[in-house]
């Protein structure tokens, strides 16, 4: 199954026979002070810059979050989407809960962009899938619901299937719907990896839909985090995932090799591409 | 299933429940000159020395091959093999397609090695099966055979078939018998990573044996090699594979990683206490 993104002039395509895509996890203030300084006085160079970088390192997609306390979410995600979907020809991921922020980011836009996120709270399907339906674009659901998340992968299944359920109804097409299984840190539950890949595997066999994986939280607290993250990421590739939100400058490499070795890469044209950003970069 | 390989005093357990297990391969003098050297002149201080290194940075096993031109195995493996397992309580892995050198090195070795390796041409098995049943002990049955190595996945899943039936034909229990699926580059064929991780799901759902990866080999003539060892490794364990003959002082962390991410190591204390171990080595 396909999922098209698309920026105004060009499209990424997602899906389990295409190279693994990749959206740049960095335009996120949750821990950075610079970055939330500088979305807080509205001032975007410094974003800019991290946008290029993630370009430059070989992300297909951008998410843009402009959570910082305080801030105006609906004036500030679109001006911000806007800015950066005039100076790079790259398609968008708008990351927000806020459906308000969504729909004005959504309404400036150009191209086909994704939604980040929905989830099956009841709150969330209602206030959400109306915005990507009008918008006819592509949203990623989340499998937790009003019980939090559920460290059962059958619960997990099942909330999939919610989403997925709700959003055709509505009108979605179920390839436009991206499931995110949802990773905890193994150094808190050394289970929460497994979940996750069960996750994966079940979603891919049982609805053949994509699946992104947010890649970086599964080795919080742990030493040498990247050798875990990238093992994930292979693992989670193996298994069915076909997109992340992640750091392109540092996993990159291990993402361009995984395809490789599951015969996505033909010549390793890609790889050895990345290879040479990398060196670049 | 479980194939349980012993040094004098302890056993190493390769599972599909239990920790991934790591065979130490740099005891081979192919392509590294002054260990064939020292194999040569039967001097073999610096190779007790590798052998150190690789326990040191968690090797569970440790692969010998003397294959020097001009030596004679017979003599020459035994030797080092009873130097070895007398000097470091680890078991071995004898690694020798001849059946006469096998069968003088297990006759002085104390415990259960492994043997590495019979394949499915008829004159491996003939000459190698008898040998690994005589003197009970478990071997490494490589996917190829009179016709070389294969790059369709269903011919090596019959070749594994092949060799796990002529080996429980003449009394070797299907557990003793552990199957390399075998890699070639991905640098040469793109599909070839893919062949093989298709052939390690197969065998291991088909037959539930254990299954041997030679993990080197994948990345070579490509850069950045290192990356695309860990990425296999990954992978491989996620598929089935439950050893690896491999590099142990570059690639546990990978290892240790992924069977946290899989679920098979309880509160991380493997993946924490092989992180200690690689900042010291």
């Amino acid at each position: 199954m396909e999922t098209v993104i698309k920026s105004a002039l060009s499209e990424v395509i997602i899906g389990n026979e295409m190279p693994f895509v990749v959206i740049g996890e960095k335009i996120n203030p949750t821990g950075r002070k610079k970055l939330a300084a500088e979305i807080k006085d509205r001032n975007y160079e410094y974003i800019l810059g991290i946008a290029q970088k993630q370009i430059d390192a070989g992300a297909d997609i951008l998410d843009i979050n402009v959570g910082v306390p305080g801030i105006d979410e609906i004036t500030v995600l679109p001006e911000l989407a806007k800015l950066i979907s005039e100076s790079f020809d790259v398609p968008i991921c708008l990351d927000s809960a806020n459906h308000n922020a969504l729909a004005a980011a959504l309404a400036v836009l150009p191209g086909k962009p994704l939604v980040n996120s929905v989830n099956g709270e009841e709150a969330s399907l209602d206030a959400v899938l109306p915005v990507v339906k009008d918008f006819g674009v592509a949203v990623i659901g989340l499998t937790m619901d009003d019980n939090g998340i559920s460290n059962n992968f059958e619960t997990r299944l099942a909330i999939a299937e919610k989403i997925l359920t709700r959003a055709v109804q509505i009108g979605i097409p179920e390839n436009d719907v991206v499931i995110d299984p949802l990773v905890l840190t193994v150094g808190a539950d050394s289970n929460a990896g497994f979940v996750t890949l069960k996750t994966i595997e079940l979603v891919s066999k049982k609805f053949g839909v994509n699946i992104n994986l947010g890649a970086s939280n599964v080795s919080f607290g742990l030493p040498d985090r990247h050798i875990i993250n990238q093992a994930f990421l292979s693992l989670a590739i193996g298994f069915g995932a076909t997109c992340a939100i992640t750091d392109p400058v540092n996993l990159t490499g291990i993402i361009r090799a995984t395809d490789l070795l599951v015969g996505r890469d033909s010549n390793a044209m890609r790889y050895i591409k990345n290879y040479r950003l990398r060196k670049k970069v």
